[in-house]
């Protein structure tokens, strides 16, 4: 491999701005070096449904000669983004990656891929997810850190993609998991806004009461930058919340101090990984010992929200696709189209039963961060490491085998319920495999969880690792 | 009939408290006139599912009795409010005017009960709704204004109750119309508050998210007071917003100089009742001659909101009802039940379809109040009068015939779909029967309601109208 410390593709897109700012890189090199980068890691990563190398290049070349002639659009003048295959790009097909769209061609951009323009960014490419974000695996994208292994999902791509350093950062979805998984799997920074902050218009829903669309990183200070630029009110978006934008890079300047962070009691550890659970009790002693206040708390209901989120994603998805399936079902996946069936199936009783139960979970987890005083919920982002690609359970101590999306998704699923912001940080590493501490906060309070994800990386060294795409019983070191 | 002008069942809360706090009038002399008035007109308005005349009398009794010794429990001390009887009213069944239930004595106060009787009140009795509040009819009610009509529903016990002063005020639920609709009908005041302004726990649901729980009341201010008393955070239920709750009685000290008044172009007059129409436009115009600002509007997709909230209904109603039609199911009403039983089939795809259309709407009204920095918005409550108890559908000019619940409810239901607050104000008779003046404000601005309310009422005489209880046939002035 290369010098990976000097190439452009390895950079922070913090490192990247200030280069390109201050002219000691162009628009047109960086291209160059995340193409290059691309070349060299999609043949084992697979992180993309489309590269957008020719495009790429001439908006490159356009944003250089912007520059030299009326100066940056924006503080994202020339940085390569790299986009979930779930949202409209302008003259490329959104695949979902299924094969029931190749022939998609979007004549506009979605909302996000917008406001990420207007402050001068430049689209990479699309990337693979779950076939229309329906699950936590993303094939045939696979672990940086083990090739053998699920990059996690449904934004596996995005994942992947910023952690080989094939985009300067990417945009994802989160469902049920679908940001904060990939993130901890590939070993990056991710962030699930809360519900409404960014929008989502422009894309393929799954789930639209559950869908938040975010940030992915390779550090909080990139994820900060980039929900800068696209989160606040879109009037023409009914899920989106009129609500100001703060300033998120201000609150970056802070320490851990003085702020409460709730550890729950119940459900979120065990079953579950011992190295994981070490790590995570670390990571949150880190914060403790920069002045946190760290508690012990209960959440109750919470392990009611896996399956409330999945009857609700069922129901919710088969009113989606109800007019797609009709018309190319013939063409959706196997899996996919079994869970739209099964969801088409599912009574308006049983879907209000979910979010009868949705707002009790709602109401609980209020409570706790009440009743405590909370500023955070800290927790394992998945409670194991990712599993081998194709293997449909994950064995977790003396319990009994789990299914790989319960085993992966259980301490994620709930804050897409209640609509909270939560942020996957790298943590350390089980089996060569990278973990993730989940940081979740108030309602609109991304400021607090961006803070104290900052404040834990600044002091820990996990964020700078690199993987080295080696193959399935290779040596870590290989 | 007696001299009602001083009988104590025909003074408004307001006067009756005065009354009670000076010691001119006890609680037990109230009592015994509020029993003496239902007995007098029971026979031809059935507004009581169950009149508690006993308890009540001996609740007057201990009333008196800790007034002298302690003072007022609270400002309405000694006051016989009537419950609608899908309310949990201890030691009595929450009937739910269904026969599925008479034997389900509750063992608890509701919370809108409690906070009531915290307040002093006292409960007289429990008030028909129309079967498990679906529907816009409540037999055996009739109106008082015209016995052979409907008073309109699901709370048309409530609306007849306070309208022939067999109560002093009543407390309501609406979750397509069931305040502002009777409210109207009878000639009274009405208000639904904000979603999740007073707590509907101990409440037998209809639609959990579009159910709201308000007073009725013989004037704006008695609607005030209740309020007052009633609203505020439940922790308990889910649905209840934690909002602190503002002064409503000093909102009324304003007239109406300087609010903007939003009038729709669109959907609400038409079709309609000629006179209705002419009768509301005279009262906004009574409002801008108070020096509010009179504006006309559009509501995009408003008339998306009946059918859109009776599929959220159904599928929400047969939620709450299946394990109670497997169980007792033939005690049900041959109407009702067929409609839980459509409701029991829709998919969950159909009603993610209405939530969706629902947040449409939302925003569209949220739109229409930003985009002309509205306070409120003023239309008929129903276009129509209320038709012969048991006549199917409504004709109207030259529309085709509608059926009842259309005409009746489709300027009502839009609103319990946003969770705005709304209120009923009488402002006219049209054919003997009574009108009213619908106004709508923003969430969480009952305040501003109240006070635009009050401001028309106090310059109009229509609240000082008493209806005849004049049997069908007979002139207004029997």
């Amino acid at each position: 491999m290369a010098d990976a410390a000097a190439a452009p593709w390895s950079m922070t897109l913090t490192a990247v701005c200030a280069e390109l700012a201050s002219g000691r890189l162009s628009a047109v090199e960086l291209a160059g070096s995340v193409l290059d980068r691309i070349e060299e890691t999609e043949p084992r990563v697979h992180a993309y449904e489309c590269v957008m190398g020719e495009s790429l290049l001439a908006e490159a070349e356009r944003a250089d000669a912007e520059l030299a002639e009326s100066g940056p659009r924006g503080p994202l003048h020339g940085v390569p983004i790299a986009i979930k295959d779930v949202f409209d790009v302008a003259g490329v097909p959104t695949t979902c990656s299924s094969p029931s769209r190749r022939d998609l061609v979007a004549t506009e951009d979605a909302e996000v891929v917008k406001r990420l323009r207007a402050a001068g960014a430049l689209v990479c490419g699309k990337t693979v997810t779950h076939e229309f974000a329906f699950g936590v695996e993303s094939p045939p994208t696979r672990s940086p850190w083990n090739l053998g292994c699920i990059p996690g999902g449904s934004s596996g791509g995005s994942g992947a993609a910023v952690a080989v350093g094939s985009c300067i950062a990417a945009i994802g979805t989160d469902t049920g998991c679908s940001i904060r998984l990939p993130s901890a799997i590939c070993g990056i920074a991710g962030l699930k806004p809360t519900y409404g902050r960014v929008s989502n218009r422009g894309m393929v829903p799954l789930s639209w009461s559950c869908d938040h669309v975010g940030p992915m990183g390779k550090t909080v200070e990139d994820c900060a930058t980039i929900l800068q630029h696209t989160a606040g009110p879109d009037p023409a978006d009914p899920s989106s919340v009129m609500r100001e934008v703060p300033d998120f890079l201000a609150a970056l300047d802070r320490d851990a101090a003085g702020l409460r962070i709730g550890v729950p009691r119940n459900g979120f550890f065990q079953p579950g990984d011992e190295e994981v659970e070490r790590l995570v009790r670390e990571a949150i002693a880190t914060l403790e010992a920069q002045g946190a206040e760290v508690l012990e708390v209960d959440v109750p209901h919470i392990d009611l929200g896996l399956p409330v989120a999945f009857v609700i994603a069922l129901a919710e998805a088969a009113s989606y696709h109800r007019p797609w399936l009709a018309e190319r079902g013939g063409a959706y996946g196997a899996q996919v189209r079994t869970l739209l069936e099964a969801g088409s199936l599912a009574l308006g009783a049983n879907y209000v039963d979910a979010q009868r139960v949705r707002a009790l979970i709602k109401r609980s987890v209020q409570r706790t961060f009440e009743d405590n005083r909370l500023d955070l919920l800290a927790t394992p982002t998945a409670a194991a490491i990712a599993p081998p690609a194709g293997q449909p359970v994950i064995e977790l101590g003396d319990a009994p085998p789990q299914p790989v999306m319960l085993a992966l998704a259980r301490n994620l699923a709930p804050f897409d319920l209640t609509g909270q912001p939560a942020m996957s940080v790298p943590c350390g590493f089980s089996h060569g495999q990278p973990v993730g501490l989940q940081l979740v906060g108030r309602p609109f309070d991304e400021a607090t969880v961006l803070r104290a994800a900052h404040a834990y990386e600044a002091v820990t060294p996990w964020h700078r690792e690199q993987p080295q795409l080696a193959a399935p019983g290779a040596s870590a070191a290989a």
